[in-house]
């Protein structure tokens, strides 16, 4: 089984207007969309259509939060959250008439500490029955940055493997207790190193970087251009063919719920890397966050090549 | 009692960013407040506050439809919503660091017919137990423009007093029905009447208009200049002090809210329209909307004026 974490869900409402998003005016929305969201759920429902079994753990409260677990329900998602006192968050985006993406992110209630310690109980018990845990995108206000440094030393200690895919402090931090992956975009790993990337070669010594510290996977995602994973031994750059894409939000997250799969599979790592690029660039040709259709997917799978890298 | 009907209820969201609202990008939320919200549960919490029972009814559905009940309970105030199917909508105003006000405005699940006419069988029964019922706001989708009119019919086959505030063809279509009170502003009544105004004598003729057609009472709101009270026999102009307004939102609700009252208390109409310029005038200075402090009220009310139009 999959555990998925996601400790700042929300309820994402995406709202289509005619005209622009016009400062100090009244618009009236033309369609909303709500979606069960923060990075996390995205993960779990592709890990789902990869055909995993799949919890999702994290932080709910209030209407919202029960709103969350409804809508996971819907997509066939179980969730086992830890009840919180605050209400969980909304997160808008206006998708106007004029081609533009305006996003408000609410900042969530704050977890208060006995709510964490309950949490920390919970997850105990839940990696208990999972083979990979994942961990994905920022903590609500009231935890410190380490929260995912604790909550990875608690999967290593029961000897299982955890994906990391957050920025920052959260990633900084959760490094100390060295996931088993980590997926950066390149802007995460300028920010996580102080370096400044120029092309794949530097890509390549980031990562090596990284695994020298002991983080057996780094895989750095490129978009369009697929995925570099940078493990001990060996170097792969997986390349998608080209596609049209539609919407390329919830690629990373992708990436992770197919990697998280592909461990559970038992994949080699090349094999793992063609089927997580491919699950990404399906994801990219689905209106839909966190989906794919796996017509899409295989036909991409079939197309995607892997590129082994002497360096 | 006081029967306060909300057809669109929404949860108001109301969030505090720290830069301006820009068109393309993502922005993170300082703030963010929730509220009961929909004009008839502003109209509801300043009736309540004006010492009178109150009861809210209009459509709820979902989630957020259970969220706005628990507020309005928070507050005080009972309801007896016809439960829907569709999830009620949420309202989303940003306040931004320069000072903008920028506002997204759901559209709200769609009413079916079913869902309608169990709506009427709950209001046959509730109007029983009223006084007074208001009638505030827009309809969602799937009723007719028709639907206050409707509901005006049967308040008056029961011989209560019915005050109707919205506008467009809503207000069109229900003075047919000749509801007790209509409480537009200068705006609405232009575009009701297809007239230009330009001065108080404009809105008083108008407003004789309107009376001749058979509503007993137009109130005319006319924001920090008080309000306009035409009858069949009377003029009045009351009048507030000058105070510093920190929250004109809600104050036409709160004068409908506050004649509710008056109209249950059996306050004359000078002393009806006094007390309405006063709690409006309250609700202006109170940062919650739908709200005010009785000592705030009951000084400006000892400084209100009203002037006897003869014309």
């Amino acid at each position: 089984m999959i555990l998925t974490v996601t400790l700042n869900v929300s309820v994402d409402k995406a709202y289509k207007i005619k005209g622009a998003v016009c400062p100090g005016t009244v618009s009236r929305v033309d369609e909303c969309r709500n979606t069960a969201g923060g990075k996390g759920l995205n993960v779990a429902r592709i890990a789902d259509l990869c055909g995993e079994d799949v919890l999702a753990a994290g932080f709910a409260g209030g209407f919202n939060g029960d709103y969350v677990k409804a809508m996971l329900c819907e997509d066939g998602i179980q969730s086992r959250f830890t009840k919180v006192k605050g209400e969980s968050r909304s997160c808008i985006n206006i998708l106007a008439g004029d081609g533009t993406s305006t996003e408000f992110l609410e900042p969530g209630a704050p977890v208060e500490e006995e709510e964490w310690h309950r949490f920390l109980k919970d997850f105990e018990e839940l990696v208990r029955e999972s083979h990979v845990v994942t961990i994905s995108g920022s903590a609500p206000r009231g935890l410190g940055t380490d929260c995912y440094q604790e909550l990875i030393e608690i999967v290593k200690r029961q000897g299982k493997q955890v994906i990391l895919d957050t920025s920052g402090e959260y990633l900084r931090e959760g490094l100390k207790a060295k996931p088993t992956m980590i997926k950066p975009n390149q802007e995460e790993l300028e920010d996580l190193l102080g370096v400044e990337i120029k092309n794949r070669e530097d890509l390549i010594l980031a990562g090596k970087k990284l695994v020298s510290q002991g983080i057996p996977y780094v895989v750095i995602s490129l978009g369009a251009k697929g995925a570099l994973m940078i493990c001990e031994d060996r170097i792969y750059h997986g390349k998608p063919p080209e596609l049209d894409a539609v919407n390329p939000v919830g690629c990373g997250d992708s990436m992770v719920g197919a990697f998280a799969a592909a461990f559970c599979q038992g994949k080699s790592d090349k094999e793992a890397l063609a089927y997580a690029v491919a699950v990404s660039a399906a994801n990219a040709m689905n209106p839909g966050t966190g989906r794919f259709r796996v017509k899409d997917m295989e036909e991409i799978h079939s197309k995607a090549e892997v590129e082994e890298i002497t360096y």
